[in-house]
């Protein structure tokens, strides 16, 4: 069997360089949207709708969705829950659609969703889903892999780029992928380990650690290890577990 | 004294998103087009034009420019030379503007020249002038510092990144810098390194390695350390050794 590509792209504004035909895409906004979207699907979330517009996120409240988002990294007035994924309860989230919207995350998701090459499928991948995603890409999808960092406002960001490293080691290491340079690049950053991801990340970025008295549970939990066996898939604006 | 700022910005299209006033940007293209531009004047061309289009580059022969360049790694037919720093000897050289076009690094420079927000000093960055660079940006230089990689067609590349990490290393071990994400991240790779440059490329770039039986002698001419003392300032469309 012939080795399938594997690549990572830094930046939603590269994705056109990197985009191929019928590859599955994985998008990642580690800390936080993919944490969150994971999270919202593990309790009982029937969907999550992602959106690049606020407005348009806000008019979904109209059609029964729970809106929730942030920009700059601050919950959104009016909405009704932030970009944290301690607010996607069971209580506040089972059985419903919530709409969605945030500065990197749901953009990149719709980067690759609009883009005009259709790719065959669209996940999403954190920490919390890691390992049953390494396993379904492995087993399951077929083709070409695209890691897509949502990175921060079109830079490259420390924690997408770290989580993309550990991911490509976790794929090259058991499936039978050929890794494009920049996948060769972050591969060589999930070296720069140390004590747990939350430590690996922090020591690595001031932009987070600066933020870490405020929101160190959020960062904690975002980087976790296999908290879900969900693989979250974007299909026609709806983010639903893989059945 | 505060900390000056120092950044990478791994592909061409995102400058816009890197790009800092009153910086100093280095342009690095490590195989080859830095290196042409290092050792064409070193050895005593009196400035290098870079093109992004190759018909301006053809035209300027009959200004009495030498015209050298490549598309896709190949020479480009009816121009007097291809993109190896071996062509640029004092013979072929020496007292003349060379008009230079390549896929990659010709066109990172104009796009920094080109940007809305003017910036300090655009110059030429490669291992051959790497210890005269970092002390230059040390000592000579002020305000912000971003490296810009060439990349391969608006892709990250792996000796360009490789190369930046090395630099970044430099840098802030004596000067007084602070690394943003993607300059952290580089400097990681720099990591990577073993035995020599030439063999950290060619372990890390199939891209590379399979160009290598043809162009060895190249690479490991653009690989090597220190070779001139001269720093390429890009002003006014010429590229000229810094007085």
């Amino acid at each position: 069997m012939s080795q399938r590509i594997l690549d990572v792209c830094l930046s939603p504004a590269l994705y056109s360089y990197y985009a191929r035909p019928d590859s599955t895409v994985v998008m990642i906004d580690a800390i936080r949207a993919s944490a969150s979207i994971c999270t919202a699907l593990m309790n009982g979330a029937k969907a999550v709708l992602p959106f690049s517009d606020k407005d348009e996120a806000y008019k979904m409240r109209e059609k029964g969705c729970v809106i929730a988002g942030e920009r700059n990294g601050e919950a959104i007035a009016g909405f009704d829950f932030g970009n944290s994924p301690g607010n996607f309860t069971p209580e506040n989230i089972r059985g419903k659609d919530l709409a969605f919207t945030t500065t990197n995350g749901t953009r990149a998701l719709n980067t690759a969703a609009d883009f005009d090459a259709p790719v065959e499928e669209i996940l999403v991948g954190s920490f919390l889903n890691i390992s049953a995603l390494t396993q379904y890409l492995i087993t399951q999808a077929n083709g070409d892999v695209v890691i897509l960092c949502s990175g921060w406002k079109n830079s490259v960001n420390i924690e997408d780029s770290y989580f993309a490293g550990v991911l490509v080691k976790k794929l090259t290491e058991v499936g039978n992928f050929f890794s494009q340079e920049a996948a060769r690049l972050v591969e060589f950053y999930a070296q720069a380990y140390r004590e747990s991801a939350f430590e690996t990340v922090m020591s690595l970025s001031p932009r987070l650690e600066g933020k870490s008295n405020r929101l160190e549970a959020d960062f904690r939990y975002c980087l976790q290890n296999d908290l879900t066996d969900i693989i979250p898939v974007f299909r026609e604006g709806r983010i639903t577990p893989f059945q």
